[in-house]
């Protein structure tokens, strides 16, 4: 075989693995039985023992150093070697003995965390999360980086990205959207919750949302929808799973879950089958990925034009709605109310939560604050740019799960995600005029196609930067999605932004 | 690492992999999207090629062939040694390329199969057959045998069992059963099968069944349950899965395969935790898995005592059976009916209908018949034992898709079951006469203990036949099995047998 031929087959192997040790993580999410925690963590760590050896091996090495040096590569190959290279890279910088001492650390970590929250004291959390973070900054030191130690980590989940890139967006972000939320919040104050909070009986949402799902385009004979406590989209290709979970007392958390993991799942279902097993089948990063499910969930399935369809046949198939009016459900659905809790934050208002953690992030990797100053900071950045302030720490700072599980410089792509998503929508209904006509004709399809077009079909084969200069002729920045939010929030409640 | 902790350790990676790969075929046959058939090939047959690899590495040949010439071992660890080197022999002896070849062949065969049931035509299965019997009859070649090649086929489901043993046994039991099954067959003739097909909602079943697992000592927490087209276990040690199906209208599909499969659930939920990831927390073999799955689903499950227990619970949770008596239900739950279907048969007949299949299998392996005179065959020996015949091919020899997977030597442990469980059950109650005292009071809990402590907490200590002998102070033989079915259908219907 051919040197080429031989990478694509040893990462197809990798890229398998990767895929046994999804389903894994689905069916412990999912089916497995609680007695199984154990033998279930001793698989996990051999499949991605085994996983790491074939990355690591001579072989790829050899491979990689031998086909960097070609120049008669096209640039599917070109990409597909960039790609593996940085994985291999990645993987061969950091110590064995490192990887496995945070391994060790994550269940203990998480574990900790558990019991903080319960307490509601961060002192229980403190001395282990000094721990990862310590240990997470030897391994920036491991892997290397040219501006900040955070920007080795960050670009795990966003590659090729930086912390002053984040800093200086985010930045303009925040001085933008504060004037916003002020305002919206002050006229959300007679809101009527009342209208999401009908009553939904849990058959009638699981038919609703399989069709939403459908309607999307989300391909059920590679997929299928189970129940979580915590929704996500797991898998690839042609076997893309979606959780969700559901209120029965509130219609948001069920709905807007299931059009937010639609939209993960059409990216995911998106690859093209001649790239299967390779990094053409692969998200570029996790922004980019964000941004798709934030594009369905908010610019779409928040939006009037949507809901002007559907609605009809939503009020017809939920009794409980029978005298909620479009508008009342559409301003309940939109309502800015700053909040404590991330994960129940509104679109308006998400942004500054991830901005507090971002800060306080950057700032320890930085060694610019301690570990231990954590809950005033988080409290009093809350303050500052949301007006609230946690009763205790288990509505603060110990609400997330991701710096127990060692994901620093996970945060910013929740929000990098709706910077994309504004930003690539922009550019495809002025490619596409008719994609926001269909979209209140109930029919989405223009919509799915402009992505898989534009975004999905590619896979890994431009960087975040790339797409978005080549996609939207600019670089990633704020203007899109503040242009999107005050005019969207000025229509449905009608007020100057 | 000492030698012996290594080649456990090693091995543990191995089961490791079998038990991920269990995981991979029960979502397969569970929930798994159809669109991801082809996905879900490649990664079972990355991981069997992985496990492959490590099972024949030359440093578990350099461990086993070290620790074989130690004389200092016990007996746990001589036990561990002489499994991994009859898997690491057998996995050594056949060539790559057989291996493949087979494994190539499989999923044609069982699409030609499928399309030859689907036409009623064994024409179309005929010279596919014949190569899978072919390369069969060579991979027995290349793993030897010291009577006959059969042996080594039947040695992979039956592990030191050789086809002379089971002609000679079966060969008694043919005789012995035959006169029964004629009597049987005209007493049962105006039994009331109605008495079983009152309906049964299948929410009410599912509850029927949990409550029954639960009684029978399966443990939910280390398991669960769900819905196949073909109910089996899968699984081991703290993740043990059961599968069944329910039929609307008759209770005997659901209810009889839920005691089954929570009958060999059982035994994998009782090997001992120290042992885990060793032979020593595996089965021993395929006839004694059935044995414990036959015992729990006939010999408990269908006995008078069990429901003289349980049968009013039964009439209250069903209310379609208000109108039926015990001895109407039980009747009705032990009909013997010859008939064509091996999967529909009773438990007297069951047996012939193994018995054909066996005589065919060493027929052809030992080249006294031909694939094409198959169908002749199986037609003559059904009229022959059980006085039916079959309409076509697709009633008759298309009706079992074990040969077109390659699994010869496989159907003989189906009777193998029936054989020990009754020589079983016999030592147990003998050793414990308030067994089925405790049975008749719904008290399911001694007769677990006594598999728990004779047979399951063994694992693959001892061979089925060192087992039998130990137990039972006798070799296996039919003799327990035929007193058994006397006593039992002489008692039910009143009758001399």
């Amino acid at each position: 075989m051919e040197d080429m031929e031989k990478l694509i087959a040893r990462y197809a192997d990798i890229d398998r693995l990767g895929q046994v040790s999804g389903l894994l993580m689905w069916d412990q999410n999912t089916y497995m039985p609680p007695g199984a925690v154990s033998m279930r963590g001793d698989q996990q760590a051999l499949i991605s023992g085994l996983s790491h050896q074939m990355l690591t091996s001579k072989e790829m090495g050899g491979l990689l150093s031998r086909l960097k040096k070609r120049k008669d590569l096209n640039e599917k190959n070109e990409a597909i070697i960039r790609e593996i290279d940085r994985k291999y890279k990645r993987a061969t910088s950091i110590p064995e003995s490192l990887v496995k001492e945070i391994s060790r650390l994550e269940p203990i970590a998480t574990e900790k965390w558990v019991k903080a929250r319960e307490n509601a004291d961060f002192s229980i959390f403190k001395d282990i999360l000094e721990r990862m973070f310590s240990l997470k900054m030897e391994m920036a030191e491991y892997i290397g980086y040219e501006e900040k130690p955070y920007d080795a980590l960050l670009d795990e989940y966003e590659p090729f990205m930086r912390s002053s890139d984040i800093s200086s967006v985010f930045g303009s972000l925040r001085n933008r959207l504060i004037p916003i939320v002020n305002k919206m919040t002050d006229v959300c104050k007679d809101v009527d919750i009342s209208a999401v909070r009908k009553g939904y009986p849990i058959q009638l949402q699981g038919a609703y949302f399989k069709m939403i799902l459908t309607r999307m385009g989300y391909d059920f004979n590679r997929g299928r929808m189970d129940v979580t406590a915590h929704p996500f989209t797991s898998g690839g290709m042609d076997d893309v799973r979606i959780t969700l979970r559901y209120d029965e007392k509130d219609i948001r958390p069920g709905l807007f879950a299931t059009i937010h993991e639609g939209g993960h799942a059409l990216y995911e279902q998106g690859f093209l089958k001649e790239n299967y097993n390779t990094p053409l089948s692969e998200f570029i990063s996790l922004g980019i990925h964000e941004s798709q499910s934030r594009l369905w969930e908010n610019i779409v399935g928040r939006s009037r034009g949507f809901w002007e369809h559907f609605y009809p046949g939503f009020k017809e198939h939920f009794p409980s709605m029978k005298d909620v009016s479009l508008d009342d459900f559409h301003k309940a659905g939109n309502l800015v109310e700053p909040s404590l809790i991330r994960v129940e934050a509104d679109e308006l208002t998400y942004s500054m939560h991830i901005m507090v953690r971002f800060e306080i992030e950057t700032d320890l990797i930085e060694k610019k604050m301690d570990v231990i100053d954590i809950p005033q900071v988080w409290n009093e950045k809350y303050e500052k740019y949301l007006g609230v302030t946690p009763a205790n720490d288990s509505m603060g700072c110990l609400q997330d799960i991701h710096w127990a599980m060692g994901a620093i410089g996970y945060f910013p792509t929740y929000t990098l995600g709706n910077l994309y998503s504004a930003q690539f929508y922009n550019t495809a209904v002025k490619e596409n005029r008719g994609i926001e006509d269909s979209i209140q004709n109930g029919d989405l399809a223009p919509l799915l196609s402009w992505l898989r077009e534009n975004i999905h079909k590619h896979g890994k084969m431009y960087t975040a930067n790339q797409l978005v200069k080549k996609l939207t002729g600019e670089p990633l920045n704020e203007d899109h999605f503040i242009s999107y939010l005050k005019k969207k929030f000025s229509s449905i409640y009608d007020v100057q932004l």
